[in-house]
């Protein structure tokens, strides 16, 4: 056995001699950032070799300089003597880790005020499908002995009249004390479900009717999201966001879905969104508000399909194989406890349909919170986060599909990306004299990385500027320090000197991540092409589009449309309208009628598999371009261009 | 910390200084029998000290000779130096152990087939609630790309009618492998709710059809009883019986509820019964019939309303405490997971309905096998179990009481008593010249003790002989060695001695036995009286009396009337119908009918409280006599006694 020791985390750990080094890590749980899981191909899990030698492929990603100095890619170095491994304190932060979006409380309930009127507009009744209810049972005597349980339904149908009423074992066991010790006064906590039919979850001594809490829960596939809401008055009590922790097994779907293939694989994957992210989260919310697990009887979840099966720790591999087929849709009943969620144990834990195995509950909930099923308008909506999911309709069809867009816009498989947190790049303007750029970070912090809507400008700025051409690749011979390129001609611009910040390296966007870029927003553009090319319609036909996900708040929709992500129309028919899946899974907590509404909404979308549409290739590779190869498509840009 | 060691057993453990010796010997998981549950009371948890000395109390069960040999109660011991103790090999073996009831299948068969004929006659369709079907499931396409769980529910609705499937987390983790494994071609197994609905609890790969089984139980407070049966033909296919393991910390239900409220003690009596009583007989069962325990996927279990409380793990103090109030009567649902029964973990585990705190699902469950609930005869139902139930009605309506009668019907409390297994002594005839007895012995083994029916023959045929006067009390200067009487005076007759078998010691009745008895059989006699006055009725307009319980199959009517235990009707009135609740849970098993009729004639019992009946106490001590302070009421007693 080898040694190998971590710093400065000074972990020291035995592996055998041929050890991956990125695995090694793993085992040391030293969270390296690996969004290409270890194939060599995102250069991103850079460490330094400060004792001893590995075993190492070369790699365009190391530099010869950084080579000489001991740095190494984790995923090709093989372990074969006793080394220590320097991890570098970016390694990985940009895309990880508990940072807390920290979003004033009062501008997340203005927008999900928002949501609350517009779905009351569209005629939701805002009643919570869970219930509290004060109870005084008759104590018991000779005369009256029925038992406790017989008690509390016979209460319950001459009362409230519900005459059938159920619990579970866990809570039956606790029923006899707490009868006993509240004197026959208890608050049950239910889950009618029509018919007369009730479930009781919770029991409690006393009147506690006016604590009534649920969770929100957006899955994403790069950053989750989550907010703890008062059911009675249906405010935000607590949000919380951070990373998945799943990343460290691959930036997309198909990466982690090959990794669940892995020997414990779709344990570990299970374990990184529920222990590793969701509970953090939540223990978090608990901090903040002084709120207990126990008081959390309400929880509702989105996330793309894939996000789902691993969430409920389901096999996901054949949603990746043709005929890409989902285990399920729709989510049985599950209690908290099965998951090992941090909430009340007895909380039923429902998940918001998917469609398809590319389209998931988080655009079910998209869909539900935007007001696209109801609209008299076409609407196009657009997820852009990782992958990109797309659909368009009205009220009287919903159609759908998803692009293979990556994780791009939440900065993923770009080299100095990160999602839209506190020190992303958001927005960037490029002096088209002296190619300096002007920059705004998120939080007024020192920058750490670009997030979505700043790589958007950017790519834009890059190209206004001409210091792109309209292929993505840096132009040479520009008068400026900023453009430069490698000993193999791959160029990179300079977005932040490290010496402006202090940072460790320069944040820069290389030909490799424009290339990256220009692909995923390629694949949004034909994706729109094409779902609307296969009902016969074009863009002229478009009366609103919604972008969501988590490309961040700044997007600059004008900058949209130059790069070619977004089609050349109006612009005030474009808007963000946020994190709709986590304002989807609001509403479904406050509103039984919504998330009837949710069900309705899954089984009415139709779903379109790209893949086999003849055309779709074709429009892929002419989108592959700035903003296209046809520039006929974007009259405002070509005017511009000149 | 002194060192107590075991022998033969040779376990050594170390307690504290003053820890009391059955506790130690409970910890070392030595097994010794305390019916009394260490009050000092029943003398059964004799031990021998061979080395050191113990702090121990005076008792009548220790005769001085004993004393001398340095035997001691070990509920009334305590450790105050190192030890060495022996456990004779007697401890607790008569009242428990896996000894099984070595019944012919074929004997049990023809009761089985007996009972499903009555039920037939009765009305019931013979139906599982469980079904099982071979599916053929179209694989999925590009074209047909619904999700697989989507895809049952689909070939469900179609070929199958059932609009509403259902699953749970556990099985829809297993359903995309196990059908690509299949090739789509899968048989379920689930459960039809009426309305079209259904779950689905198991799925297998290929036609698995023909392999469809259950477990019927009968959990009683002295012995359990269970049966695996085939559900498809009803075929018996294994039986095992033992002592329930709960005997070490009570033998009555009222000594295992105190148990219960002591530290872990609900936590030790729910393993007793489930890890250390159910597991092992089904194990058993799997061995004998070569059946795994994935294919038992029905489980019906009946038991008195503590036996139910204990096999759920609910705290049942509030039984025993006025108003006497059980915490429920009909259980929830419940997984076999969720309890550790080593069946298919998602078998639903139905638990038959009490009705009150002492009437339980065993008498639900016989009420129901027995017919009575749709006879139109008035027919008296008595469970001669553990305490004594009763049951008196016809299909008009149904009365019940329970009288506290102990558990001497099964040998309970009672020095050389046993269950009705091989080597009780089941018939006694005893010579009226020279007061020899005649005995038979279950399995025509060696005998071990009396059990329940044994001890009603040698009552009776004392008093027939005049070796007891009417209050049961030994008559001294009887020309016969059988009869003795110790220093303290009390007699005692001996049935068995010791030389004749090669036993440790012999086989006796004493007064406090006699004594026990008598007031076991007068709780019977009065409770009948109490009940039929309370509706105004005597016994003359009794049609039909039916024992069941674990009294023993060689019950002598005659002799039970003798001793004032059952009325004096006409004897052919009278009949022996045996486990009753097992057969119960078994007709339930094969049938949604008799399902659906056991939660009517739960809720259609009437329950009638002796103690609070004025009448009731006054019934008892006239009855606590033989057979009763009033022989004009047994006019064919009166006749023989002269």
């Amino acid at each position: 056995m080898l040694k190998v020791k971590f710093v400065p985390q000074n972990i020291e750990l035995e592996v055998a001699e041929g050890e991956n080094l990125l695995e090694a890590a793993r085992k040391a749980e030293i969270f390296i950032d690996a969004p290409c899981n270890g194939n060599s191909v995102c250069g991103k899990c850079k460490v330094k070799i400060v004792d001893g030698k590995v075993h190492t492929e070369k790699s365009r990603h190391i530099k010869d300089d950084e080579c000489n100095e001991g740095y190494v890619l984790a995923c090709c170095s093989k372990v074969t003597e006793d080394i220590i491994v320097e991890i570098p304190s970016n390694a990985g932060s940009a895309m990880h880790g508990m940072k807390i979006e920290d979003l004033s409380g009062e501008r997340e309930q203005l927008i999900f005020e928002k949501a609350k009127s517009q779905a009351l507009e569209n005629g939701m009744e805002f009643k919570t499908y869970v219930r509290k209810d004060y109870i005084e049972l008759d104590p018991p005597t000779l005369d009256d002995n029925i038992s406790d349980f017989e008690r509390i339904k016979r209460h319950l149908r001459t009362n409230l009249g519900y005459n059938q009423v159920f619990c579970r074992l866990p809570l039956l066991r606790k029923i006899p004390p707490i009868l006993r010790e509240a004197n026959f006064k208890v608050t049950i906590t239910h889950i009618p479900r029509g018919e007369g039919k009730t479930t009781i979850i919770r029991m409690e001594v006393g009147d506690s009717t006016n604590k009534l809490y649920g969770i929100a829960l957006d899955i994403g596939t790069t950053s989750v999201a989550a907010c703890l809401v008062n059911l009675q008055e249906g405010k935000l009590v607590a949000k919380a966001s951070s990373g998945n922790a799943q990343i460290k097994y691959g930036a997309d779907v198909i990466n982690r879905i090959m990794y669940s293939t892995k020997r414990n694989g779709l344990e570990d994957l299970n374990n990184a969104i529920i222990k590793e992210t969701i509970n953090p989260l939540l223990d978090k919310m608990y901090r903040d508000s002084g709120i207990g697990r126990d008081d959390v009887v309400s929880f509702i979840a989105a996330g793309n399909t894939t996000m789902s099966h691993l969430f409920l720790g389901i096999y996901p591999d054949y949603l990746r194989m043709e005929p890409y087929i989902p285990a399920f849709v729709k989510a049985p009943f599950i209690k908290a406890s099965e998951l090992g969620i941090n909430i009340n144990s007895e909380t039923f834990i429902y998940l918001v349909p998917s469609v398809a195995s590319y389209v998931g509950g988080d655009i079910t909930a998209g869909v539900l919170s935007s007001g696209l099923w109801n609209s008299t308008e076409n609407i196009l909506f657009i997820d852009l986060g990782t992958n990109g999911e797309i659909v368009f309709g009205n009220r009287e069809f919903l159609m759908t599909c998803a692009c293979s867009a990556g994780p791009a816009f939440e900065g993923g498989e770009i080299s100095c990306g990160m999602r839209a947190a506190g020190g992303a790049v958001e927005g960037i303007r490029i002096n088209k004299e002296n190619y300096e750029p002007a920059i705004s970070v998120i939080g007024n912090e020192k920058p750490l990385g670009i997030c979505g809507s700043g790589i958007i400008d950017l790519i834009c700025e890059l190209m206004l500027a001409g210091i792109i051409d309209r292929r993505g690749k840096l132009v040479k011979g520009l008068n400026t320090s900023r453009v430069r390129f490698d000993e193999h001609g791959i160029g990179e611009y300079v977005l932040v000197f490290k010496e402006h910040y202090g940072l460790e390296k320069d944040i820069t966007i290389t030909e490799v991540d424009i290339d990256n870029f220009i692909r995923a927003k390629g694949a949004i553009y034909s994706g729109l092409t094409t779902l609307l090319n296969s009902l016969g319609m074009d863009f002229t036909m478009i009366d609103k589009i919604y972008i969501a996900g988590g490309i961040g708040n700044s997007l600059d929709i004008e900058n949209s449309i130059k790069i070619g992500m977004l089609p050349d129309i109006e612009r005030e028919k474009i808007s963000y309208i946020g994190n709709s899946s986590l304002m989807g899974c609001y509403l479904t907590l406050m509103s039984e009628d919504a998330r009837h509404k949710l069900e309705d909404v899954g089984n009415q979308m139709t779903y379109v598999e790209l893949s086999v549409e003849p055309a779709y290739m074709d429009e892929f590779v002419s989108a592959c371009f700035l903003p296209h190869t046809d520039i006929e498509k974007f009259p405002t840009v070509k005017e511009i261009l000149g």
